[in-house]
Formats: C-alpha cells, structure tokens, sequence
C-alpha cells in the first residue's frame, strides 16, 4: 500500500470545493453527455417471456433463470414481520448472490483528486445513459460467463498495485426487491498516466456533487459510491464555499461525528433495540407457488395490479461487453418518496432517521430516510392513514425544499423506476414525540455508520450524498 | 435518559484500577463462591434420547426439538465454502433464532462502578456453577413459555426507567455450533437502592479482570459482555496500576483507536475484501439426512468420532426457575486452543487477527483470535500440516506467555467444554509475512469494532476481556 501525505479525507473535502480548478469546464459536462449518448444507438423493448434468449422458467419451481444458472434470477419470497401493518406476505424478489464491485477510479490533477466517471448505459435507465461510476461489474463480468469484453479498468480494481485505497465498504441495495444484495463500494487513487475512453471524464466531487441536482443524471451506483466518502473536516471556521445559515448547519453536522442530540452509543443502544423488537423470518420458496401474484405470457404482477411487476426486454446496444441480450427487468407500478426531514438542534443540523424492516434486509433492520414509501398507494387516503411524517413532507412550504429531484433507481434491474428524492427542513410545527423507531442523527453521525457494513441503507445513502455543505441555500 | 457527569469509557476505567476501594473485599470472593456452591444442590446426568421429558426428535426431520418448538433445536446443515480445506461438510447445528439477553446491571459505591455479578448455575459448567452476568435470559424467559419463575432482576433491563445504558450491543455466539446465534449484550447504571439476593454480589470490573486467571471461574457470558467495554483513556501518562514495559506498550494500545500500523479504513477494506473472496453457502437440512453422522440411543456423533457429539441430559437444580428438566447438550471431543500472539511495533502492542469463516456466521467472516481450533486433530501431525501459528504458539517460551487459562463455553448448550485462552508475546523469530486472512490491530482497534454488530467473534471477544492493561507483568 502507498503511503500519501494526504488523508483520504482531505482530499474528498478540496475536491468537494473545487469546481473552478476542475480539468474539464463545468459547463462542457451537459454538451458531453449529449454527445455521448447521441454517439450510441440503444433499443429496449419489453418483450413476452417466451421469447427471451437463454432465459427461463425453470419447470419445477417456476423461478426464471439464465441457463447457465449465473447472473441473477427471480424467486419466490414468503415474509413474516411484526414490523409495519401487515404481518405475512408472498412476493417476487431478485435472487443475486454474488457481490458486485461499483468503483470509482481517482486521480489528482493540479492536486485536485477527480473522479473518471463513465456515461454508461444500462437498459433500465430514463434516458438510457446516466453517469456512473468507472466500473460496475459483477464476478460474473470478471468470469465472462457471458463470453462478453471484460470491464475496462477492471484490472486498476482487482490488482491493487495500481493504486491506493480511500474507500472500500460492502453496501446494501434494495431490501424491498433484492435478497440481501451487497455491492462493494471501492474509490481507488491512482497515480498512474492512462489514456480515457471516449465514454469517460474526469470530474471533481464538488462538480459531481451539482450534478446530482438534475433529475435521473447520476446513476445510483454513482450515488452509493458517493455516500462512502468521509470528509476531513477540522474545528473552526467553514470554507468560503460553505454560505449561508443552513449551508452553516450543515457544516456543522458534518462535523459532529462523536455526538449530535444522541452520542454514537445511544444510537446504537437504540438500534440494538429495533433488532430485538422486530421480528424479520423470510423463506424463499418456488415463484410459481406465489400466493396473490399471477404470471401472464408477458408480466408476473400482484392481482391488484400494486406494488410492482416482472418483465422480460430485449436489449440491443453498441458500447456493452455484450451488444444484444434479453434479461428480466423489475418495473415499478407506482413512483416512490424517498425523503429526509432534518432540523436544526443549537445550530447543528440533525436528519430524521427511521429503523425500517424490508423483507431483503441483510440484518432485520436498516437506517432509512424519514420516508421512504410508494406514493401512489395513499392518494385516496386521509393523512391519519398515511405512514409517519409523508403528509408534512408532501405539504412543506417552497422555503422548507432544500433539495426536490428525481432520482434512478439502479438500470440493470429496474425499469425506468424514478423516485422523487426530496430534503425539507422542518418548521417550528414539527412533532416533538417520535415514533420509536425514529432518531435524529448528525450527518457526521450517518457518515460513521455508513463505515460498517448494513447499516444504513441504499436510499438513506444516496439521498445523503445530495446533501452536499455547498450551495445548499442557492 | 438520565445524564451523569461521568461518561461510560471514564467509569469503566475507574473500575478497572478501583481493587481495594470495593465493597467486597477481594480475599472475600472465593470463600463467597465456594459457600454458594455448597449451598445449593446440583445433579447431571447422561441420558438416553428416549428418556427426555417434553423433548424429542421430530419423526419427519429427525430434529431434535422441545414440544413448545420453542427454546432451541439440533437441526442439520449443509455447508459449501471455498475457506479453508474442506469445501464441502454436514453436520448437527444448534438452531437458537431468539436474540438472547446478557446484561450487566451496575451502580456506583463510593464513587466507583460495581458490577452486579452471580454465581449461577448451568447444567453443562465446569464446576456447575461460574460467575456469570447479573441476568443471562431469552425471549422464552421472559415470556415464561417453561412456567418457572420469571429471572432476578429481569424489569431492571426491560423497563429503562430503572437506569442509563453503557453499553447495548448484539454480538455472535460461536460460529462452528450455532446457526447465526446473537445475544445482546447490555451494561446498565442503575442509581436505585435495592438488596441482592443471596447468589449476587458487587464486584469492580478491577475484581472480574483479576478473576479471569483463575480456570474456569468467569463464565462465557460474563466474558463476552465485559469485551463490549471501552475505557475512556486521555492522552499522557498511565496511571500507576499499569506498569512494567509491557503493561505500558498495553496501555498504548487501548489508546490507539484511529490508527495503528494499519488505520480503521484499511482494516475495513482488509476485512471487505475477505468477504469478497470467500463464499459461505448454508442450507439448514433434516437432522436425520446428515451424511457421516450416526445417531445411537444416547449420541449423535460423528463416524470417526471426531469434532463433538449431541447427547441428552437430565438436570436437578434447587436455584433455577425450574427445579428439574432435560434438555438436549454439545459435548465436545478434543480441547480446544484459542490464542493471541501480540507484538510490539513502536512501543504500542499490536494484536494478530484471523478473517475466519465458520458455518453459523452472520456474515461469511468475522474476526477471530490468532488460533482459533481444536488441538486434539493434529496431535500426530508435524508442524506444516498445522494451521498457521499453532505450532509457534504451543511452543513459546514460559517468558512469551503473558495469559494461559482455561476458560468455559456456555455452559447452557455446552457439555463440559473448555479451551485453553493463551496470550503469546511474537518474538524477534515470528514470521513478518501474513497470510492474507490475518492483520495486526491494536486493542483500541478491536474494542472499536466490537462496538459495531457482528465484526469480532465470541472467542476473540473473550479472549480480549482477558487482555487487561493492569498486572500483565505479574
């Protein structure tokens, strides 16, 4: 391992300040991505199960599965919970059990550590490219079992002679739709010299950072790689950069890593409690015996047409290791609200933290936003039938958004699935009593959990790397 | 919450250096523990399977069960890991899916933490009774499914109003035996007055940690639950108590949290990448389906006789919630020895930690002591065919050995079982090469994952509570 006269956590931080000192304008980014994705020609197109191409459903457990039995494939989940409103349930859920590498490669430029960030398509993406992070793989991309090219930069991740390590955490995805799927988030420095593809730039943090305010622009593998990153964050005055009072706030809750209204062992204690509580006892079973779920020649959905569906795609693309395949894809029926409420306590801002049980979770309980909900579900309902704090968020004055974007989920799996990702401040009118499966916590606080594995989860993380210290009050 | 002046880590090493400032006098606690032991009655006895009340092996599994399905069960499973020799095994495993309690009620006498310590009972102890946590309890205690009396001081954990928390934290049993068991491990201050019962007394956590290098005298329990403890340890000079060179190197390595040779973020990609590289696939089978394992009229054993055998036992106890029962056990066949080599670097004392996989893991690999196995297999083998640094270890010399005790399994589940704990100072011939599953920490480091679930297994746990910065010369 090289040694650096810079901390990891320095370099995050002058990189999350720097948008002038970047290599590659501001202002060229957008024209870039057009290009870029104007230079390739994709085509998805939902097609009947029958007519996938190695694919299928296996004749005595009806799961739906590639032939070499690798990749991923859709089972059957029975779920028992004494968390939420329902106490037993059959669902579909995505089988993976291999861990896969979302990594960004970095390098400082004029000192400055920049980020190579891919314009990447995945077949599921709203407007089939998002920027992503330099390599997204799986055991199976690195074995080829898809007779495929190998992942470029590959090699700068799995051979560590290339460069050192500045984060490298195993996270979670989606409890409610995978069973415990972990990626492992890497950021590697290197100092090597290398000629970048045509579909890679490199970027600063800070630049990055602007970027997650346009809707559906920076994937959510980008996102979670994101949320690993630790700033160094010294007592005493903020940067220049850091303007404003909420942007000062949230300076301060970066900061306060030890402590916030709770210590780090009291939100532990509390933590150890949900687990104790709740009850999460799951059993994968064969998709065909789902109860509540039917399969048609081209959908396998709820019979109330709620909560999402199986599909099967056709892809075809030029820039991909394979340039034409069939895959099963996950389409939302409802857009989701993914949504952080967070507080000033003595002019440090906490974040409103939820213990939330879903059926994949690794560990029984994850750290999810505030709320984190399908929308569509509740529209004829009375705020009495409404899950904590979605009707305060829904009905926050313009001044209380600090931040109102539509974000992806994942593209490889997921079908153009959007949810609205929103951060409200909250006013004087804020509830003192919370549910008991409720904290506030310092950002600092939620940086140091993201550190271990499975604690904070997939959409709390990624929203969290929306709230950047920079230009929040513009 | 009550708040106190005093923080948890700064009470905790009050009570580490308090010895004579307790309420019992120290030369009072053994002739305290004998008394207790003759006062009560105790009878064990093998039994065959067939004379279990309320106990017996389901006629389509084969698993061992109680009526209630309740308390624990001795299921099958089937393992497959690319860790270690064997890919592929079956064996018996305790299947126990309630989270356990283990908690420590304390309160202050003149100022100084005392911990309210029991000399209980289990059936498979050696000695039968050890000095155990204030209250060991599960959910099937609490909710009396046996129809005993509910535990001491049970309300006192239940109900936070009787004080604050120290510590609250989920952590493993043994990986090899259990199938992903957790107890939650609690340290409460209490301020109330109340008199204990005759089984019960006040000791320092000075008292416990002098106690531990008598054989088999603290139990598991209490082991694992004083590994939980961080002491609250200011830059500068060591007090008084820590003395000589290796107290003082000891005394550093508390002290060093962030960083050792390796900083926490390198021990966490070092650790990520263990869990990248090795798989541990488990599926629980019928107990009556496990292949190599036969099962007579008083054991299920291994063909070769090997490893560790399932029998039944009737139990009379006159101090328990109930009087008398039987219950299934494991009884081991070989000894085990579970050491750390430690070593100076620098002046601070590093810790040599094993990545291991064992089947019942949570989560494929947990941190382990430097030797973690059973010794009676290699008895006839020369030192290449040993695991790494057994041999260095069984062959240091007495000036190496700063820890050598035989320490008690749970003695709830466990027949009898206890393994050699030795803490081993590397010499100046102790190998600089690694294999990759180990890593030097400090025992700052290693307290500082224990904080978080699931990181450090129960035998480098205890093993570390056994690590004091105080008398290690001596």
């Amino acid at each position: 391992m090289k040694t650096s006269a810079h901390s990891a956590g320095s370099l995050f931080l002058e990189s999350a300040l720097a948008v002038d000192s970047a290599v590659m304008p501001s202002d060229t980014i957008l024209p870039w991505f057009e290009g870029r994705r104007l230079a390739h020609r994709f085509r998805l197109e939902p097609i009947p199960f029958k007519d996938m191409v190695k694919w299928g459903f296996d004749p005595k457990t009806g799961n739906l599965c590639h032939e070499s039995r690798r990749f991923f494939s859709i089972e059957g989940l029975r779920v028992k919970t004494n968390w939420g409103q329902i106490p037993e349930w059959e669902q579909p859920i995505i089988v993976q059990p291999e861990i896969g590498l979302l990594g960004f490669l970095t390098k400082r430029f004029n000192g400055v550590l920049h980020f190579l960030v891919q314009a990447k398509m995945e077949p599921g993406n709203v407007n089939m490219i998002q920027l992503s992070p330099t390599l997204q793989a799986t055991r199976s991309n690195f074995s080829r079992v898809h007779q495929g090219r190998a992942p470029l930069y590959l090699e700068k991740f799995t051979d560590r002679r290339h460069g050192r390590v500045l984060v490298d955490v195993l996270q979670s995805e989606q409890g409610a739709r995978f069973l415990r799927k972990r990626n492992r988030n890497i950021i590697i420095e290197t100092e090597q010299n290398f000629a970048v593809g045509d579909d890679y730039c490199w970027l600063t943090l800070g630049q990055l950072l602007r970027l997650l305010r346009y809707d559906n622009l920076v994937n959510m593998d980008a996102r979670t790689v994101m949320s690993c990153i630790s700033y160094a964050l010294g007592p005493g005055a903020s940067p220049e950069a850091v303007s404003g009072r909420f942007g000062q706030e949230l300076w301060r809750s970066f900061q306060s890593v030890a402590a916030g209204r709770s210590s780090n062992e009291e939100i532990i204690s509390w933590f150890t409690e949900q687990k104790f509580a709740f009850d999460l006892d799951v059993e994968r079973i064969p998709l065909g015996t789902v109860r509540e779920w039917v399969r048609t020649a081209t959908e396998i959905r709820h019979e109330t047409g709620r909560y999402f569906s199986v599909i099967a795609c056709r892809v075809e693309a030029d820039n991909r290791e394979v340039s034409a395949w069939t895959q099963p894809m996950v389409k939302a029926h409802q857009r989701g609200l993914i949504a952080f409420v967070v507080k000033d306590f003595d002019g440090v801002l906490h974040v409103l933290v939820q213990a939330k049980v879903e059926p994949g979770n690794f560990d029984v309980v994850e750290m999810a936003p505030s709320v984190q909900c399908i929308t569509g579900s509740y529209e004829n309902e009375g705020p009495d039938q409404l899950p904590p704090f979605v009707h305060y968020v829904l009905n926050a004055r313009p001044d209380q958004i600090r931040f109102d974007t539509l974000q992806s989920e994942e593209g490889g799996r997921f079908f153009r699935e959007e949810n609205r990702n929103l951060i409200v401040e909250a006013g004087a009118d804020f509830p003192r009593e919370l549910p008991s499966n409720y904290i506030w916590m310092t950002a600092g606080q939620l940086k140091e959990f993201i550190k271990y594995n499975n604690f904070v989860n997939v959409q709390a993380r990624c929203l969290l790397s929306s709230l950047s210290f920079i230009e929040m009050d513009k």
